[in-house]
């Protein structure tokens, strides 16, 4: 009989650890961002001032929602943050080195319970919470960005592993022998095709092995992104074209192998490479059906998130804090 | 106090459908077969038939153990066993066509509850429950026979995906446009190289491709298979080595993304080819560790399947009983 909403109605605090900013804000339970702020990550050498400053930007946010009563916890996302060990382990793009236990150090301050993931887990969350894969209980999230990212939710529940770091699936290789990457050391790996910088790097390379007339002959290599590359392409230019083909023929052939290995209702897509539209998204479909075996065919949806870019981080996070 | 041992323990049954024979078996919770026997599969051109001898043959085994008061229920491995609907879909090897509604027609036969699965799922649930991969609650089951099948364990769950068909590790495309594989059309999937057939293809070829003396060019291309490979390199032959190197190289590397997919404790091998111990084993391991990325390096076990074979399908298909 919920004719009316409790007045105090539990709300979610999110933070979205990133390398350059933290955003943060808090969440009422059908994903609204009532309130929301950041500041910079890498100007705090230590944690502890990391931590402080935090809590000081945070507390007039808890203020405007009635206080931290009605605060149930605390969902953080962090690159290479561990869910089991509630630590943040050699994040390389982070100030703070080593192995940050960051769970604790938020709870001593904030004094509520506080959970952590990495950002591309936090980011499924966030999607099965209030987004695209609300009510499934298998689906594959793939954040393309500078990087590739992602996380696995299969029988309704994120699946960690063994050592808290599953999903891992822009490092799985995918051409042997193929592009080198320069943050791990291995050839060939998804992330180095399927992401903005991989977009870039086959441009660069569709320019030099061919002389196809092109309007990104006029760009200097250093200029080069894949914005750029996707307004060529939408100008009509066929290079740029081609390498979105190429770019889709790998990441659809990832994608069925990743419809083999977990066998999802959906594949999720998010970040700054799905604005490319069906640019990417069609040879994409097309490469994933046409790898799969007769019994995944014409069943995985592959649909592209519909949150908003700049709330989606603190709702992913956020959508941690439900469940502690 | 558990001094005295029940007399009547709960028993389950476990049988295993394959192409040529079914297998079955009645099992205790310790994994001891106390009955097991088996008939042919493809002599029984309908199911009907085929249920009604099974159990005509099960009877008398359960009249063994004292009747039917002491089993718990039937667990059934199956090529393209589905767990959620009970049924076995159109299965290319076994002799009846279309869905064959199977746990609906063993439950009215038997009147004892009835769970199916495929192969390999049963395999890992096997592992699981008596076998190598006892107490772990994430790892992945492989089978490397006459093809490649899987098992994967998340959270302490078989991951069944979202139609029950998750798990199909052997048809991942591991060589893009690489071997052709004939029985589904696709190009350079894990199971046209890492499996018996696969190892066969592969010398085959480096026969034609190099002019390598080799123990291997006395045998006609027809008689040539897994086990006379290993023969040869047993017995010092190059070129049968380079085959395992390659094939080492290849499930090496599917391991990889298969850890960077989902973390696993450890990867347990079952089958024919691993009887090639350290020749397969030492390539699959240097190449898997080469790579992962640093986070995954040195933690994950490859072990091989310490279960008798000729238990080891029955022992797998009565583990889905117990959770009956």
């Amino acid at each position: 009989m919920a004719f009316n909403k409790p007045s105090l109605e539990q709300l979610a605090i999110g933070i979205d650890i990133g390398g350059t900013g933290t955003k943060f804000g808090i969440v009422d339970k059908e994903g609204n961002v009532l309130f929301s702020s950041e500041m910079s990550t890498k100007k705090h050498a230590t944690i502890e001032s990391f931590i402080t400053d935090l809590h000081k930007n945070i507390t007039p946010l808890i203020d405007q929602v009635g206080g931290i009563g009605r605060i149930k916890g605390i969902g953080v996302g962090a690159p290479n943050g561990n869910f089991y060990t509630g630590t943040i382990e050699y994040a390389p793009n982070l100030p703070w080195k080593g192995i940050i236990p960051l769970c604790k150090l938020l709870q001593d301050e904030f004094k509520l319970p506080v959970v952590l993931t990495n950002d591309a887990n936090a980011a499924a969350l966030g999607e099965m919470k209030y987004g695209a894969a609300k009510d499934m209980k298998d689906f594959i999230m793939i954040t393309l960005g500078t990087g590739v990212g992602s996380g696995i939710v299969a029988n309704g529940t994120l699946v960690y592993g063994h050592d808290g770091f599953a999903g891992e699936l822009g490092h799985i290789i995918i051409i042997p022998d193929g592009r080198y990457h320069e943050g791990t050391g291995k050839n060939g790996s998804l992330e180095s095709y399927a992401s903005a910088t991989g977009v870039r790097l086959t441009t660069l390379e569709f320019l030099k092995n061919s002389s196809t007339p092109s309007l990104l002959r006029d760009i200097p290599a250093d200029e080069l992104d894949s914005k750029k590359v996707y307004d060529a392409a939408m100008a009509g230019d066929q290079l740029a074209k081609d390498v979105f083909d190429y770019t889709g023929k790998i990441l659809g052939m990832a994608l069925a192998n990743f419809v083999m290995f977990s066998s999802p209702e959906a594949i999720i897509l998010f970040g700054g490479l799905t604005k490319a539209g069906d640019l990417i998204l069609k040879p994409t479909r097309e490469h994933m059906e046409a790898n799969l075996i007769q019994v995944f065919q014409n069943k995985v949806k592959i649909l592209v998130s519909h949150l908003k870019e700049s709330d989606a981080a603190i709702l992913g996070a956020s959508a941690l804090a439900w469940d502690i």
